[in-house]
């Protein structure tokens, strides 16, 4: 029996109140698989490492970080058997639900948390009603937590459909640091996927909206700089340094600076910057953690190359070298026109959605747009879509909240489309 | 009996093996206790919080970086019940020995660490001879394990010798982060104090040099600033953020162009940076740990006053907000010529001295002179003392290092001074 | 009679000889009133202060740098009487054409020059042939020499036709400064005009191709900030400075860095600055002059709100005082489809077009818009003609010119729009 | 008969009134040379080209900015020969006394003004007794009108004197920009010179007080760096763009960030910059004019070094070429004791000095010390001496002014001192 609206907002409310970091998803991946061999019936259940290609994961934190995060979601109490396997940050599930001959659907959501601090304010709905994060410093501060809700509903709603064919849905980590798409995307479960259709929550749109085909993904590359100067005492010898958050410093201020572009959006941004041992001490290293963006992937390859540049010049000003690292990135995608019409028309006759819009751009970055690739390169075709709902505070700040009534918007629009795809046969 | 010179040679090893930053001197001050404990007849050993005035305290770091280095000093194997008495950050150590009639003198050594990373390279003879640092991220890289030791030397010295009178030898702790000085300088110990000493092993004099007084102390006072902005999507919102690293970053640019100032040496350093928490947020937060200097102390109150304006400018040009706290300081102090005089004729007859400089000037800070202040203050005199060193790398580096021969050159002259002051009878 | 091919061409090269700047167009407007009165029977030609709206001129340089192009013009030997209407820097034309009952059909062009630099290179053809600028650091570097060809071209060509209505041609001053359009559109001139078209030669369109209707005008706003700080002996009191050259260098860094938008495309550049007296004076004073656009009137008014607070805050950091004026602005705009249309269907037939787009992006900014505003508010319509021509340098560089056969292609499809237009009969 | 108090101050003041910038001191030479030769019956006056070495002229401004200022000195009606004679830039005077057997005893003054606007202030003696600078933007903000009349009121003096041996006053042009110190220091002139004294009034010191020998000369070089990007239009092809007004201010904000040095005290001053053609326009040149100082060549090498690699780096990020060139130089000096304890003495023996000071440092660069260092190489000797006088402004600010009770002090003890050497005879 699938779980009542009550239950899913519970399971949607268990996981906010435990946001993990990507690749750190162990409590996330081993609570919905429970949720899931628990209620489903399901053909297959990959986790972890079965779930992913995990050579193709990017952005990995460290060793400590995952190991922190790893005793606390053993602590939350979940099934060791299942977090063992995912030890060393081999997060993410994909759900396989068989039924007879069809098409092969996928559905992709999204399961990590953000490194921002949950509001504690009491008109944070959260905070009001008792599932504010409990890890400090992390938070669902982009809706994932409901992506997933959806991802769990969707299968409950398929299993009990009429459709035909198979539905796999991808749960995948990792999202934030554009690092798990890709992953998945290499893995064998996408290879007969003929149908995609991936989702985000609010993105400024209020409950009751729907946008059958999000376009506009940036195309996303992170970079990090490590910069290496030389020590020294900064009373005593202050000539004697080679002062590396000089360097950084010079960095950021010029990274912003770089020219915009005739041919399109881009975007730049220092995320983390740290560099520095003591206050008497000239700092021998810094580091820039940065990403850059593009409307295509040349105007990201522009940012990137530009960025690139200043950093190295601004080193080279301060007498410091510097080591670059890729990080994660991300392609730009579109979504097909034939899934669109299919969402339009199915939002169309959703209870509960007021409006319909065919295309909006989205503006941001998305390794779903890995996955999507991967199945339009195989002669599929695949969709994002964009579920409205009343955010308070904007994406990644610390009043996000989400209106709980979309989260069946959600799953009514996306188990709908899965159904009507069945049925036109393509 | 003393320790014989091997004896001091290897406790100054031991110390170099663990050292500890500001307010960590746990194993330090432990190690210290048991060993004047075992070796000297001591009038009084007075330790941690017996030591300083705890309230005075200044640049204290967190409880978790304090339980860090306290629970690595009870794996080293130090006294329990000495250690315990330390928690919370109370280090230092008053050593006293009243030898009947006569004036008292002190003598002041430092006993903490950096945040230096230790050179493993073979010429580095830690290094080679196996007694480099076990604490990755922490060095002796200004040689106060060779202070500490010089202190167990002179009070063994002055036990032996037909001193009359009383010595105090001060250990204090933090003296890298300007936070010790004060609390030892209003501590009661000092009050009584006619005669003090302290001393610096190197600063750019080689082994066979002594500097009979030093001055030059370049006033310092320790500045953080903590900037809060408003995060956003880097992708999605960018104009939405008020971002605390373009504001840490103009500040810096900004706080090392601070105007030279023609009454004197000046000084500005952004030592420690950071902010953001992800690529793809426009970072809220971010902080600067800085420090300025100045000849004197007007000149230094004209770099903080100049600084805080740049920062809270920068902050404002970003639309962010800054609170400041002020960290640590020191004031500057001068070399009595009575002093200087014992000093020079002493070390003119030490074994092993071949150069005596009356004056040199430090041109870094030391709050020792907080304690040379409430001496003089008190009537008083007092005397910085520079024992020279070969040191292969400068001071605060990785490969700093000492020549161990003058370590008893140290001991003499010091040693030698105090006899002389209690013959001179003044 | 007309203008042959070749004379038209001796014109233009002749303009392209003396490139006059914004409101310095002396030469040019009285080259153009001889030209146009010894060869067409014009009902009316309004020159000078009789042409604009002389009060809402904008960006009108100082009067020296007047009188400097005004005496220039006047060594060029052109008609003194009408040299004389236009000192002070009141430029341009209005040329009217009355043929009977129809409509007004008006064509704006403009006129000035640029403060660029002819390259003198062997390639550029200019400096082959014999017509490269005359005047140092100025340079027709932008096509306008050929608007105005055009211009005249259009007026002969219409003059010989069988056109019914009125036709006026606007040869505007001052649109590089984006200071003449809002003074010609607030002139009576434009009140019963019923469509307008205007023309740019270029925009990276080879010859052959013609825009029919482009849009994408970047609303603009020059702004001029002048810091006041205090002089002081840079090498005997750095310390009593207020380095204006400081807070400008800071302004500069940071004004590049204000946030791309999410809502469209932004740019902001600080065309020009200056500080500073002497090597050894702590400088005063300095000056930026800046611009920002924005793909909507709100989106520069967001840069332009940034910029000012950008400025403000480094002027604090450096305490010197900051004054700020508006040097001129021009809003967006949008082409109307219905003479989209007809251009687009003229340009089809015409000989030598072999392209003809609908539609394309200016991505630029151009005062046009004040004219197709006022149009378009008084009910009419307008639209905005790209020309396409090869050319080797871009727009605004030392090396660009212009594909000569394009100023034919120019003249035949607007003059072949307004003909339709009269045919249209709306 | 010598020119009377009142008449010197008249002098004072016509100089005042017409201050003209390094090497354009046209009418102040000829107004000298006409002064000197009416009234006193001179060995040898040597005008321009013969007063100097003109091929070791530095900082020569350009052949526009010369005839300027050339014209303006006709407009003021001086000596058309002399004027002549001075054509391109080559001013100063040498002016001879031989008066039998002794010492030749040379005198240097300065004679050029400054770019600064002086005051209108009613608080501004100049403003208020109406001998304010005549020419916009130039003013006598540093003294050396008085310089110049003292040295006329020495020659005078000494003239009238018992004074046997030689005297030789130069007149020397351009100080302020350190480019005419060393062209008279290249003269046969200097050769001879056995006692060379030179002097400087004000410096902080008030009237009735001299400084009897100056040191810590600050060495000092000017640098100009000419930054070249590539141009392209802000609005449509910022992407294209070279900024080299970027690179300037990133120059800029890291020139003033060179870290200060543990062996004295060190400056930079990016005096004056410059960028850009137009607000539209990505800029495509950019200039600055910068000085570096030092306590020591050395120091001053080091700042030089530094901000070479500075700009360097700061054009290499943003893609510019840039060019530099050495302005001026002048290296430091040391006056020498003989001299110091003449003038000392004398100046405690004159009329309205009410103290006396040894040394003191004047922290700021003086090409004095290029002829200081010719004659003490010849085996000579050499002492700068301080005149106390009341400046209401600092020097170089638009309120300075003397006390001209101060030019009085100054012939006195100066003519006092050279009496004084010859009868020392040494």
């Amino acid at each position: 029996m699938a779980l009542t609206e009550s239950e899913l907002i519970s399971l949607r409310r268990d996981l906010h109140r435990r946001p993990e970091p990507a690749w750190c998803e162990f409590y996330t991946t081993a609570r919905l698989a429970t949720a899931l061999e628990s209620r489903l019936d399901l053909d297959a259940l990959h986790v972890g490492p079965d779930a992913i290609a995990g050579d193709h994961r990017m952005a990995v934190p460290d060793e400590a970080e995952l190991a922190r995060w790893y005793d606390r979601a053993r602590e939350a109490g979940v099934d060791e058997a299942v977090l063992e396997s995912l030890e060393g940050g081999y997060t993410g599930l994909v759900a396989v639900l068989e039924r007879g001959e069809g098409p092969t659907v996928g559905l992709r959501v999204d399961i990590d948390g953000l490194p921002v601090e949950e509001s504690d304010d009491a008109a944070h709905e959260p905070a009001a009603e008792g599932f504010r994060s409990e890890y400090e410093g992390a938070m669902h501060a982009c809706g994932h937590d409901a992506h997933a809700t959806i991802g769990v509903g969707v299968l409950e709603r398929i299993a009990e459909s009429e459709f035909s064919g198979t539905l796999k849905v991808f749960f995948q980590p990792a999202e934030e640091v554009v690092g798990g798409g890709k992953s998945m995307a290499k893995s064998d479960h996408i290879r007969d996927v003929d149908h995609l259709l991936a989702l985000h929550i609010g993105l400024d749109h209020p409950t009751g909206e729907i946008v059958a085909g999000i376009d506009g993904f940036l195309a996303v590359r992170h970079l990090e700089a490590e910069f290496t100067g030389q020590s020294s005492h900064a009373g005593g010898h202050p000539e004697q340094g080679k002062n590396a958050v000089q360097a950084m410093a010079t960095a950021v201020q010029n990274l912003y600076g770089i020219p915009r572009h005739n041919d399109g959006a881009t975007r730049v941004n220092a995320g983390v910057v740290e560099g520095g041992t003591a206050a008497n001490v000239i700092p021998e290293e810094a580091r820039i953690l940065a990403e850059v963006r593009g409307e295509t992937t040349e105007l990201m390859e522009y940012m990137h190359s530009k960025a690139r540049h200043v950093v190295r010049s601004a080193a080279e000003m301060h007498e410091c070298t510097v080591e670059f690292s890729i990080g994660a990135e991300a392609p730009s995608a579109t979504s097909d026109q034939e899934l669109v019409d299919i969402v339009a028309d199915v939002a169309g006759r959703t209870e509960g959605v007021e409006r319909v819009l065919e295309r909006d751009e989205l503006g941001g970055s998305e390794d779903a747009t890995f996955l999507m690739q991967a199945v339009q390169e195989n002669g599929g075709t695949a969709c994002y879509v964009g579920i409205g709902t009343d955010h308070p505070g904007g994406h990644h700040t610390p009043t996000f909240d989400i209106d709980e009534a979309s989260v069946a918007h959600g799953i009514d629009v996306i188990a709908g489309a899965i159904e009507r795809i069945n049925q036109r046969g393509f």
